[in-house]
Formats: C-alpha cells, sequence, structure tokens
C-alpha cells in the first residue's frame, strides 16, 4: 500500500482522451492498491486561466468526470488546491530555503521566458516549482507519477526536502517520481503536438458526430491496401491500442502485418471503441449535479486539510515558528 | 476610527529603544481612537533568520514588550502571521497577478542583489513585495504607517489592489501610506546607521549598567564648554528629545542656545529619562509568563482569522475560484 500525490489542472473545462489515459486510467489501477491524493491544481491553473468565473466550472466539470469514471472515492482524495491552505503556507517557507539560481534554470521557466517577451512575465511562473513542491511534500508520497517534462520538478522537490530534513530534521519523506513511458508516446489526430489552435484531439464529452468526424481526420500513410505496415509507426493503431483488450490487440497486429486490413476498416473500430468508451463516462457524467460534486469534494477537501494541516504544523514546530 | 495595520519583524529577540518610538509608541498614540492590527512578521522574519528555535522565541518576547507597554488589547489585535493561513494565500493569488519586472523594480531587491552574490539569493526576497501587499490587503485597512524606504511596498500593494477591482470587481479597500517624519530623523549613539557590528543601540531590556555603558558611547562634537550649539544638529539632542515633555524640551533648547550646558549634564540627563522609562516596562516584561503571553496570542489570531478568511474567501469569490 502505496501513498500517491497526482493531480490535474483545470485550465480547461472538461478532459480530452488523451488526458483521461494519462492521468485518470492510471489512477483508477493504481486506486486498488493504494492511498491516492488527487489534487485539482486549481491555484496552478490561475496563472493561465485569469478570466472571472472560469475555475470552479471547470474543477467541477473536470472532477465529474473523474467521479463519472469509476474513481473509488473511499481510496481517492479528491479534492481542490485552493481549500487546503497548507499549500500556499508551505509554498512560502520553500520559497525562503529555495535560491533565484535554482528557479532561473528550471525548464519551465526558461522556456517560456524565451518565448515570452522577456520580463513581462507573471511572478508565478518563477515560483510555481516552489508551490508544486509544497503539493507533494505536504502529503509524504512515496510515487508521484509525471510527464517527463516535469521531472525537474520532482527533482527540486526531492532537493529541497532533503534540504530542510538536513536543517531542520527529519520531516518529509523523498518522493520518487514515476514515468509511465507508455502512454508518453500516444500521439494526436494529426500526428502533431496537441494544441488548442490545431484542433486536433477529442474531448470525453464530445457528441458521436464530433468524434466520427474527428476520427475520419486521423492522418494514415497513402500506401495502398495490401501492402504490410509496422503497426508501430501507425497513428491510428496507437489510438486505437489504448482501447484494446490483450487479444484484441494481438488480432489487430496480425492484420497490420498480413496486410489484411484497410484504414477505413481499423477508423471504424476506433470510432465503436471510443464510443463504448465515453458513453458510460458521458451518462454518468450527465447524471450529476454541481451540488453533488460539491458535496463529495467538500468532504474530500476536510480529509486532505486533516493530513496537511498536521504536516504544515510539523513543518512549524521543526523550524519552531 | 480608523483601521491601521501595522507590523514588526521578529528578527531580534527583543526590541531596542528606537524600535519602540518607530513601532510601539505611535502605536499607543494611536491605539485610542483606531482599530489597529498588529501583525509579528514571522514569515519575514524567517527570510533573514532560518535557523532552528528562533522565531517563536523571538515573536513571544517581543510580544511580550509590547503588551508591558500597555498595549490596549481590546484595540489591538496582535497576531502572529503564520498563524493566520490566509496570508500565504493570498500571496499566491498576488504573485500570479504580478510581473517579473515590477518585482525586480523594488528597492529592496535591487539594494540587495547588486550586495549579494547575483542569484545566489533567496527567491524570498524577490518575493516578498506581494506577501506584503497581502498582509496589508487582508485587512482592508484605511493607513500603513511606514517608514520612508517602504514607500515603494505600498504603492506597489495600491497598484495591485486596483488591478484586482478592475479586474474582478470591488474587493480592497486602496490603502494609504502613514509617514512618520519626525522618527525618520532619529540617529544611533555613534550616528551612523544602526548595525549589529557597530553595536550602537540600546536595547529595550538592556541593565543599567548596559544603558549608562551605551549613553556615555553616544557622539557629541568637541566644541568646549560655553560655545552655543544648535541642537537640531547635536545626536545626543535628537535622542534626549524623545523622551522630554513639551515643556522640558523648551528648556534643553534654551540651555543649547545660551551655551549653558554641559554634555556631561545631558548624558546624566539622558540616562535618567531612559531609565524611567525601560524600568516600568522591563517590570511588566518580567511578570509575563511564555504561557500567557501565547493565550493572549491565540485569544488575537482567532479574531484575526476571522476578519482574514472572510477576505481570502471574498478573494476566491470573486475570481470564482
Amino acid at each position: 500500500m502505496k501513498t500517491i500525490l497526482t493531480w490535474i489542472t483545470p485550465s480547461a473545462d472538461q478532459i480530452h482522451i488523451w488526458n483521461y489515459f494519462w492521468a485518470v486510467k492510471p489512477l483508477l489501477d493504481m486506486q486498488k492498491e493504494n492511498n491516492i491524493y488527487f489534487m485539482i491544481a486549481d491555484l496552478h491553473a490561475f496563472i493561465s486561466k485569469q478570466e472571472k468565473n472560469f475555475i470552479q466550472q471547470a474543477s467541477l466539470n473536470q472532477a465529474k468526470i473523474y467521479i463519472a469514471s469509476w474513481l473509488d472515492l473511499e481510496k481517492v482524495i479528491l479534492f481542490r488546491q485552493h481549500k487546503v491552505p497548507a499549500h500556499s503556507q508551505l509554498n512560502w517557507i520553500l520559497s525562503c530555503l529555495t535560491t533565484l539560481w535554482v528557479l532561473k534554470r528550471m525548464h519551465a521557466f526558461k522556456d517560456k521566458a524565451w518565448k515570452w517577451k522577456q520580463e513581462n512575465i507573471s511572478a508565478w511562473l518563477f515560483n510555481y516549482p516552489t508551490l508544486m513542491a509544497a503539493d507533494i511534500l505536504l502529503y509524504n508520497p512515496d510515487l508521484v507519477p509525471v510527464g517527463q517534462d516535469q521531472k525537474q520538478h520532482i527533482e527540486y522537490a526531492q532537493d529541497i526536502a532533503e534540504k530542510f530534513n538536513r536543517n531542520y530534521g527529519e520531516t518529509f519523506q523523498i518522493p520518487k517520481e514515476f514515468i509511465n513511458k507508455e502512454v508518453a508516446t500516444i500521439t494526436w489526430i494529426d500526428g502533431r503536438k496537441m494544441s488548442k489552435s490545431y484542433n486536433n484531439f477529442i474531448w470525453i464529452l464530445d457528441s458521436e458526430e464530433q468524434i466520427l468526424k474527428n476520427v475520419k481526420r486521423i492522418t494514415t500513410d497513402s500506401i495502398p491496401l495490401g501492402t504490410a505496415k509496422n503497426p508501430d509507426e501507425c497513428n491510428l493503431y496507437k489510438l486505437l491500442k489504448l482501447f484494446l483488450t490483450e487479444e484484441e490487440n494481438w488480432q489487430i497486429r496480425e492484420k497490420y502485418l498480413t496486410w489484411n486490413f484497410s484504414f477505413k476498416e481499423m477508423k471504424e473500430l476506433l470510432f465503436k471503441k471510443i464510443i463504448e468508451f465515453v458513453k458510460p463516462i458521458q451518462e454518468k457524467y450527465n447524471q450529476l449535479s454541481d451540488e453533488e460534486v460539491i458535496k463529495i469534494l467538500e468532504q474530500n477537501e476536510s480529509k486532505a486539510n486533516q493530513i496537511a494541516n498536521q504536516n504544515i504544523q510539523k513543518v512549524y514546530d521543526m523550524i519552531w515558528m
């Protein structure tokens, strides 16, 4: 039984199918045998979504999707970050123990500071690694599942936890990262990087019509029917694979390798699989009211606060504040 | 009846006489007719005092001195910053709304970044203006008494409050700064800038012996007895003046202007005045136990939390998080 901390940022008002396979599905697998803290990172979302009246509804909609996806709320503590003040509290303490030099060399900062105009960027961009470290360390998790691009943030969290323990005595468990490599190779409809401007993803709440349209748009090569293909190089196969049982998977691979398939047939199969997958989630989603979700969240937030308040108090006690 | 927010940073384990005239005395005058939030800024102190086991005792000792100085705890809410989570919470929100450019041009940052080695400075130094703005705006004060050197921080707090109100609707009262000019001209024992390495100040809990020693060290000029002096250019007079009634003040000025005084006599008078001033504070201080002070602080912190929680909730509501 391990403790796991994971999160999703409500910067869109629902999730796409790839979010599901990155964030929700691993959680459904892990919830059987672990304690999971699942944070809706609304304080991080505020960074990029500062318009009035966006974040709460986006958080509720996303929470509904997770609940509709058979999240086991006995095992998973699903909470909104801003409802647990200890995140902001620990953020300040960690920021006092961090040098500007460390923050400046974070990839995410360097990338964006380069793209955006110089210093006309928000201080959050500079500071969010300390908040993310606070998010993690507050719950003393064993594992933190992250994408490859967030590895540096976990390393920083490990470093600052070690520094704190060294200076003030044993306080934080040093978390380990857990990188799901399989999911990291998923490609998008058009094989390009996910982007709102390319509109190259399928939302989990999309209508059948919209899903069909997007499946048809999936890029394939133009090698004629009856030619053997390597499934692992086929964008369509990579998407399809997410929905297949092991047996189905071998049947499909066989078809690719024996030249016995058409892209049309594969797209029909993918469409059918996606619909089978999203329908029950959409149905359960539509049955949940905002009020029910808020009630569930508030119960979970009270549990998260209990742990987080104990731990921020321990931090203050170790410093003797 | 105005609302005033003021603070002192527990980065030393007691206060010196100049602290008293800067921070405590104006408060004693103001408490008669105003509501005062008086913050022990331990989260700011953590910036420069990161050694284990320092901040709590320093905060308690300082609180004892204020209480021993006839702080009216019916009128003044005396609280430790770290006990009110909303300060850290609002800090994050404000930091998301602030550009790096604004933080980089703060005098305090520019001064210290120049003195210290480049980037080997803590991220707090960069971020504390947002925490200070949070400290202030949480209580919607009318006035914030500050030294001239902190004027820029108040201007930033005003700007960010206006920006928030503009973006999300009327939330914060725009605070006004209140600069006590008279006190701003106090000089130290040796006429130099206050510094621990010069040891050029008198602590409020110093023994008679120590105070006498320090009064003797006060620098004066070497113009012989019987020569007229401008009191306003005399370091000794400037210190003495703090303790004089208006009538006494005119008598002393007369002596300076009519050449009818000796520095020795002035130093004796100053010594007598300081002892008269510190004795009752020291006596009351020694009667107070840590436990009594903690109890008083906790009562006050519960009042501060009530207001601060209301206001951070209002902030979240305006953003609709």
